[in-house]
């Protein structure tokens, strides 16, 4: 089984900016996480980060190819980026959509998704908690075939 | 560590209707795994459900003497009960929400959530297992201190 | 066959308070019509009234053993209570909904109706009428199986 | 006592065209169902079919003479057309309105009346029988003078 | 000068009913008032009156041969009818459109006007007096070339 | 007969400044076609024009002793000035407003009037001549008593 | 002169929750300043508290004997519960409703009143004071009959 | 294979007025050309023009015997005529819509399409061409079966 | 103590003006009960009332010597006048705002308070009363420091 | 004569992926289509396609050399890629947008179009067939000059 | 070249209150530093400031003889004072508006501007340095011609 | 003192293209005076301009070292690029957003900017001038440190 972990624009920052919201950890740490937690789960995960709306959907689109499902954290694409919506439901994998802070206690403009539609379930406001239980509920949703 | 787990309004009846949305499990089913999952976790968990909102808030309430967090499916509470909201934020417990089913996915009251906001994170689409999921992160939440 | 009444809250006022609006009958003068017109069509019914969404709640369920179809006028709840409209959709029986007043000569919030889409039916603005000719076209759906 | 049965727009093709959404029953059938419980009832029916706003309008203004109340489903009219709802005004003769579909189950645009709120009751969801309770109810209204 | 005289749907009840609102002078003695002015400015009117949006449409077309400028009370259809507007952008003909009562004292769709936009002036709340009025402004401004 | 002509801000400029829009003729222009107008019509007219929404206020108040009636053009204030809404209600006299330009197709904030509600009735798009259309009007109205 | 107190959801926790928003005063002590003042006032007070919708609408009911009105604060139900709102205007008696806190410094959603429209009178933002500023209110529009 | 070519309101106009907006090209020879066009693909066209909705709905309902299929511009009627909607959608043939000019550059009234959902395809911005594009596509559409 | 009492537009009509709305009681006559009930509470009270929007605003600021609250009724201006929001912010004083009517029985722009989220707390619906009460208020505030 | 074929985001998944919604046919294909159909009116046609919304951009520009229009489907970027709108506007070439699919019967965020407002013509709703009638119209408005 | 400055409400208050949202600073130190800014760029600065609208209005009309253009902050009348939108229209003088504080992080009501569209250019979050800006900018404009 | 100046889409256009709109002036002119005026001020200016949103993201992201501020026109990703907002938050820089032309003056969608919030000022509609009245204002912001 095999993941791929996809992040969207401006997480290249974690743990390097605004660590009020988004905490002390760094992306790779919170990758370091994702593959010990795989391990124990039996599955591979693999990282992608971008900030080029054009390079997330092509990360998506090869994701066809060798990929059980995503894990995605699309950032602020996830409230108007329609076309990373489009590129979700035509993989045909399931997807679970992540968010670190709740963004219902955030700007009004975070409180709508595009992508949640087209995503299988969706995990926030836990930190970088988010990204492991995202992964489990994941798993499971593809064991269940 | 001792965690109540609230469920609202027809919830009683997971498992023996509408199972194309809401899936085969009962409630009781649902609790038997929070319950093996919280011994494996080092932690307590009791349960309670009711269709009346003035006994979710009284339960709510009743929170604030030997518990650690609440783990909550307001049902359809979530979209309109702003007295369960205020009750939320009164217990200053940690609350993690969860829902079984993607709520994106339906009908368009049903994507606003008023609890959301004093809540600390929310889980959803996952089936049962946003239950087993939510329990992880609030545990993990209430372990930080 | 066997057909649940409902009534919704402040309807045990009926013929007590505000007759401009809703006339000199009261609910348990309705209740008699209700049963004697029952009894024409060679069918039981059987009454309810709570000023409680949890109780109304409570009662649809019960409806699952040993009702073929419930007769409800939600009064107040008709225009904000989702928790009644999940009630409704969970005991997949047929449902009618009636009013005795015309909603859509009355204040804007009571134009709109959140119960309305799970029902199958609804009368509106016939006075005590409305119960009468709900019931015939509830029987009606029943025998039509 | 007479009444005139009005029906708007389409309705002409009933039981011939869209047969999963308005059923079998053609507007003649639905008619002589009229006609036979008129006769129960100890009133008249006289009935006009079209699909011209203009006409249905003359039509209401032509009740003014030798009718005691007009039974009117303005089908798509019923969403739009002020000029109806003047001439409901106008006549000053009680009408009842009736739709056989549930509107609450269809588009959004079928949610809002503009007769409705010129109208005495309302019957929806029931069918050809939405026709039958229609009528009962006017000719009690009638009765009550 | 010649002028066309047209009037929307249910105006040709004007004295007959709701006589607390539109007042007690008929459509026929209005038109008798216009003629005697028209008489004193040195100009002609004609009339024409219909209860269907299509004739009033083939009306106003009818005034390209023959006719300096039309006097207007589209009634209810002042509301919703963008045919009617079209028409009189169409005919390029100035047009005054005229309400006997203050449709800012009515009911909020009364508010909107999609034909105000292409005529020339409006007069509104002076009973039959609006008439006068709205001709005398349209004689100027056809005098004014 | 003493009927009081009240002009609102910016009004001062006409026949000044937008010639395109608002004309050549100045205010004292109009206003001495109104006292010609006035004198045929048998009655007194005074004038009054202001930039200050209070000295307006004060205006309207002022009519309560010895006029019969006010022509107000509240210009811009006619959008948003709640209290000379409440002003023209307090006074208990027959109010007419008059616009120049055809509200209608200029912008949308110029399609709302919060003083329209109060007044007796409107003219609007005859350029100089609404006055002269609205003084005939109000002149009627308080010959009618 | 008896009056009923009635206090709405998560009132119960005044002063020992959230104490920087709602202040430290618990409701005991809040009702017995009221018992102080009525006592003043020569009046009669009684309590009442529930953090269910259905059990505030039995106690307005039940106020309908033995009561001369009702001082309410229906905490977050003002903004969502309508079935509280019919209650009251079926009791017909005066009610006068207060808030602690200055509603319009809060949340968006706590600035709309669905029980306002059928209260007689609001005091909002004085804290405990609030009460019996209302209080006072009350008995005057009690004494004026 | 035989298609109704059907013209809605002010369409008998083109050529005659407006013609910055609308071409120089009259109706007539309009249909010329789609006469030319139809003899090339080896179909027939018949015309129907009317500025009465209620003779559009009967033209679309004739259909249903010896037409293929239908080529509307509803001109108008497009933005609010929910009754020829019902029309296209009860006749059950293949329809496309055509346009002139290109809506989304005109007022925002036009923006919003009534018709459009239950039409197969739209043209519009072309000019006259506009018509015998969707003719094209309509007598492809009608050739898939 | 020494308190400036500042009534808005139209307020210097009171009890001469709409006594059906507003009572029988004079602008002068509240002011003397509020100075009586002034003397009482051991405070002093001026008096200012304006229909200009600017003199309220100087007038609020002036009383940045020698004040230590402000009681103010800013009829219509609450609804539009962010100028006296403004200008209620700079002064650093409690400012208590009072309505003698319910505006929530009132048409819905009165709903709305631009001025409310500056102030400490907010009267309205008892008639002369709500000036006594807001009086009261408003010392025991500044008495709190 | 030289035209651009542009394809947005998704659409290289054209005929692999959502058959049931974009047809069998792949993306080259189509372009073959659109060659042999433009060797046919005597034209060249030149393609390209990208999921990134800045090299639409770039490929927009570099047509303002050595191309007479652009034949372009936006595909998702439609809805709110005011970047890709202004560029369009920028060229000055004559632009037509083509949908395969029909937008009024997708969900409504498809409604709204940004791009359709700088283009000259619209084609939706004929699957493949979209393309080759836009190309037609296209040619002919660069035919006109 | 003469440029005249014109405060709106509540600035004369600057410096002296709110100072943690507006500065230290001021209006008649600002007005220094315009005056010194004036001389380097070779033209004269006249001030006004004023509380009240229609001095405001009045103020802009005088510019008309004398002026070559108006640095203008119009405060809280920026986002609902169409008078003085009017005013600016009226003039026909290059204005420049500014803002001492970013009104994209203040309230909501702030970041709409009916003045906006009438004036060349906006300066806004510099603080003082605002002013210094904007009448740097207004200068180029007249110079430009 | 170092600082970047970054233009968005469409801006490599500037001179070539739609000069009635923006003017004759190519973006290398107006970099050109910024770099002169950046000599008289003492600090230095570097470039960056492009049509991708993720490329304008990762030059905001590298400013972070080396640089103490950013000049930025976003051009049309002011209005929906949240992805650029969240940027310019997470560089913790000050930056200044300027526009050439009037946005209060375009269309709705101009009126709206998600990156103002985010900024420390804003300059528009002086044409160039726009850039060297903003490059004066963050020079100033970046002295005061």
């Amino acid at each position: 089984m095999r993941i791929k972990v996809i992040n969207g624009p401006n997480l290249n920052l974690l743990g390097k900016r605004e660590r009020d919201i988004y905490g002390e950890m760094t992306l790779a740490e919170i990758e370091q996480q994702l593959t010990n937690l795989a391990r124990e789960l039996g599955c591979q995960v693999d990282f992608f980060q971008s900030n080029h709306e054009g390079e997330l959907i092509d990360a998506i689109h090869a994701c066809r190819s060798g990929y059980d499902g995503i894990l995605i954290n699309p950032a602020a694409f996830t409230h108007y980026a329609y076309a990373i919506r489009d590129a979700i439901a035509a993989v045909e994998l399931p997807v679970v959509e992540v968010h670190m802070s709740n963004i219902y206690q955030r700007e009004p403009f975070r409180h709508e998704s595009v992508t949640g539609a087209v995503c299988r379930g969706q995990v926030a406001g836990f930190g970088p908690n988010s990204y492991l239980l995202g992964l489990q509920g994941l798993v499971e949703i593809i064991g269940q075939g």
